[in-house]
């Protein structure tokens, strides 16, 4: 098909540095995205369809169908029984997605054997209960026909997506077709003989393409290669027609942001009100949905809570339920987060640009790992919008506060963690957000009022950490995140005033902070300055920069949340009394910067 | 209904230290799952029905049925869209569970409004695929009888779960009786003084249980004394006639495990062969299950890849489907590893000392992030087997190579997060975990072989971290956990012999090290010597114990474990090569056990 993948790739098949990993992974050419874990890839294609559907229904014009690509995907028994799958196609249903065709393979085995041993619902009933189309090949190992007549069906089903449910047989023609052990395992020697030999192969040759097939094949090839010549020349001719809507849709296949983008974002002054940071980061969104029509977004029922929502934003719904439309940027996603994650790395891996963010509350990223992991894998710069972001949220308790969360996330590779302090640092979180290509990020929000901060800016916050405020000679520094910076200057102010001088450092992201020069960041947390970190979360990890710790290693509880602050040691007397045992009892010691050691960790 | 909960605690709804937080917390008497995280609720129900179920199978005798309760559990919209619920609910269907009744309160409204925004499925046909009963009360705002009715229905039907869909006007009577505003706001004075007059109440009069409503509550909670006292009737006679089970299930209902049971643990010297600790787990269950029918496990379709099933375990399974019973221990959970974990805290709910433990591959353990939160909070003692806890897995690559994992685990508080280096902290990490009653735990296995090690014993890993080798003036510490420990023990042979004494520590888990007194930590982890932390996985959190970091902050690959090991600096040379610049750069450095602090963190 003309990708740069060859046969002598085929032969590494599992080895280091090769092209072929165990499991697709979306970085070898041709693969659109990373899947393995299952239910990922299914909803990963209810996300491209989504953008497809977006894309369309903005830049379609009267005879200019730009966009009218079908999404296909594939999916087994093990992806329908995995949750994330269910969430994914009830809202691919909801949404009537048209363009999506799902292939079902139905061979009735899993990994422990045959599928009767725990998965006997009846898949097709569940998936016309979403509102899917669900058609039939049940002798589809050999019946080629049926597999296209039905594909034709679905094509042309344009209000509904479609599952060809095709029945199969595991490892058909293998010695050990329809068992559970050609899973995984190698065929043996003899075995793949008699099967080359049944399909019309030479069993002498390994790794051989047969040129009738090589022919064949680049005969589809070239039918794309034409194809795309042919939406070049439309694409032309719809530039001269619509040159706004051209050079926009050129500066999204590019992968560009439009210029000055980034002057939308608000700056602050301490003067400006407190208020919450979601609250601020309802204003960003409100901001960059005017110029950046890649922005796409929602909420997993969450909305009034999450002010994920711009004012007159639209729906995207399908017409036809008379509640938005396929144009609309604001995607009601349901109770389904870990679909969500999963649907926001569908629409960045389709493509034209699209920034993707959902929300959620912060401790229910949780029930996403999965597609959060993999958006980090992958490389999908998709956002969290992560509100009620502590034990700050008070009321609702224990089973929504965070403690583990942001250690969690900040040990995953490749994934920025962001709890901005103030409005600028949610200014500076989004920047950062929306230029990364290849990098997500969890943007960690208060439901609680904080202040606005002397001494922070986006340009200062995009680096990660910095110093918020400073004294001379100071002989402590407090590096706190997001509310509990205020706290931190606070207390800093009362200990400097007391004859102990002490620094403050914000730090919203590690991840950025981390890629910093090694320059920079000892100027932030030099040798010879304990640092006491400030954080309303597991201290787990924080070792990586601070010497001594306040934090919350245990679960939090219902309250309102000026008394869990103060039940939990959050107040500005607290910190004050910690810092002085930290100053007391490192009097007398070395102080070595956490940055340092013999080999960076 | 006699709990010691009193309307003065009602007044404190939401307040610190109360027994009404804003979600339903198992502390609380009478609570027996702490929910409010959507979708767990319905999925615990599923947990305590197949314990229940278990239980009645095993123990009830002709004349003799101790156990024939059923399992009653309310869901609503939000539920029904997390894949939590899916998966719970398709089990519940494969699985028959006759004694398990649902309410869906069907009241068509969510967080962000009307459910036509997101979820329009039809969820009565969803579970009919599942193999549900589903019965309908339309007007159930008020049809009390019919209510009743399907109540009895759903008794009556003993070969599958039963919903009973109720549609419902959330916040019925109010002003904003069908409004989302309901859900979570109060209602407002004068909305409260209609809503009393509607019903029949006392306006003027607040936190008011009119008498013959106590009454009314008195008498059923007499009878349901009544029908405990007949209970331990007819147990006292089944304890005459069956003395073997009643002593059994009297052991059970006191929690305590029988006497000497951890003489079945396996014991290990170095001359045992080599082996991959999935194995060992493999012979410890096939051990305990001998003595403790208390036992009940599964996993999540990697029975052949987890070793989680013991020679001639019966499969839990309904009778009809005849390829097991409910008397089996072994559950087939499918691949839903997220109700696998709200399931396994639904069994460990239902009481009798049930032991639950569940397999999966540790990355995958990820996918349940929501029900393990939930395990650690509410205290369920369950135990997942993780195995393929590393690139030692190989082929499989990055997808399922956790590198973040035991860092999230971690950062959880009341977590026990084993990672044995051979088989005799194998043993001790079952020994540990089957002996907790509030604590749940995650045990990482090897899926490649590692050897029986000179100095490990069940005693000493069951602290948590113990000296594994020691030399006299030991200058530099290396400590590890699971498959690097042998790596460590190699490296500080060689160390030593090159004149670099150095001692090895096995931390295999870090709750119960860090629950052992101040002395004997220091005792492990001394001033003086700097410690160099080694883990395929995340450093994230090491600082807590080590100076240095041996460890991978990016991801895997798919290639064979061996060359993964050699390629990302995992082999004997690598950890000396490290050993030696930590040694050098603390050479003129104060070293300060990282144990110590200002406070403890």
């Amino acid at each position: 098909m003309g990708y740069p993948i060859s046969i002598e790739d085929l032969k590494q098949f599992r080895q280091l540095h090769s092209k072929t990993p165990g499991h697709p992974e979306s970085g070898t050419p041709g693969i659109d995205v990373t899947t393995g874990p299952l239910g990922q890839g299914i909803s990963n294609a209810v996300g491209m369809a989504i953008a497809q559907a977006n894309f369309a229904a903005k830049y379609n014009k009267p005879n200019y169908k730009i966009s009218d690509n079908h999404v296909y995907s594939f999916f087994g028994d093990g992806c329908m029984m995995e949750g994330v799958a269910s969430e994914a196609c009830s809202l691919a249903g909801h949404l009537q997605l048209g363009n999506l065709i799902a292939f079902y393979d139905d061979n009735k085995i899993s990994i422990d054997g045959a599928t009767t041993l725990a998965f006997t619902e009846d898949v097709g009933a569940r998936l016309t209960a979403y509102g899917w189309q669900v058609l039939e090949v049940p002798d589809a190992d050999t019946n080629y026909e049926a597999i296209a007549k039905a594909l034709e069906k679905a094509k042309a089903t344009t209000d509904k997506p479609t599952c060809i449910k095709v029945t199969t047989t595991i490892g058909f023609g293998s010695l050990n077709a329809g068992s559970a052990s050609v899973h995984g395992s190698p065929l043996k020697p003899d075995d793949i003989a008699q099967l080359k030999k049944k399909f019309g192969f030479d069993p002498e040759k390994s790794f051989d393409v047969p040129s009738d097939v090589y022919d064949y094949w680049r005969l589809v090839a070239d039918k794309g290669e034409k194809a795309n010549q042919e939406w070049d020349l439309l694409f032309e001719a719809y530039c001269q027609e619509y040159p706004e809507e051209g050079a926009e849709i050129s500066r999204r296949l590019a992968e560009k942001l439009p210029e000055n983008w980034e002057k939308l974002l608000p700056v602050y002054t301490p003067q400006d009100k407190a208020m919450a940071s979601r609250k601020m980061s309802e204003i960003v969104l409100g901001k960059l949905e005017q110029d950046l029509p890649e922005l796409i977004g929602g909420s997993a029922d969450l909305t009034p809570s999450n002010l994920t929502r711009w004012t007159d934003a639209v729906d995207f719904q399908p017409p036809a339920l008379g509640i938005g439309s396929y144009a609309g940027r604001y995607i009601r996603y349901g109770v389904r987060e870990h679909a969500m994650g999963a649907i926001m790395n569908g629409i960045a891996a389709y493509g034209a640009n699209f920034k993707a963010y959902g929300g959620t509350f912060l401790n229910f990223v949780s029930y996403a790992s999965g597609s959060l992991r993999l958006s980090a894998l992958s490389g999908h710069p998709v956002i969290w919008v992560a509100t009620h972001d502590s034990i700050g949220l008070g009321e609702d308790g224990p089973t929504h506060q965070p403690i583990e969360t942001l250690a969690h996330f900040r040990a995953i590779p490749n994934l920025m963690v962001w709890r901005p302090a103030d409005g600028n640092e949610v200014s500076a979180a989004y920047k950062v957000a929306i230029e990364s290509t290849v990098t997500p990020s969890v943007i960690a929000l208060t439901r609680q009022g904080i202040p606005q901060l002397e001494g922070s800016s986006i340009e200062k916050a995009a680096r990660g950490g910095y110093v918020l405020s400073d004294v001379e000679n100071a002989r402590l520094i407090l590096a706190a995140t997001g509310s509990e910076v205020s706290l931190a200057v606070d207390a800093a102010k009362e200990l400097t005033a007391g004859g102990l001088p002490t620094r403050v450092v914000s730090l919203p992201d590690f991840f950025t902070f981390d890629h910093q020069s090694a320059d920079y960041k000892k100027s932030i947390l030099p040798d010879g300055i304990p640092v006491l970190s400030i954080e309303v979360m597991a201290t787990y990890g924080w070792g990586r920069y601070a010497h001594a710790h306040l934090g919350l290693d245990h679960f939090g509880a219902s309250a309102p949340a000026k008394d869990l602050f103060k039940e939990f040691g959050f107040t500005t007397e607290d910190v004050v009394a910690k810092a002085k045992k930290v100053d007391a009892y490192y009097a007398d010691k070395e102080v070595l910067s956490r940055l340092d050691g013999p080999f960076s960790f």
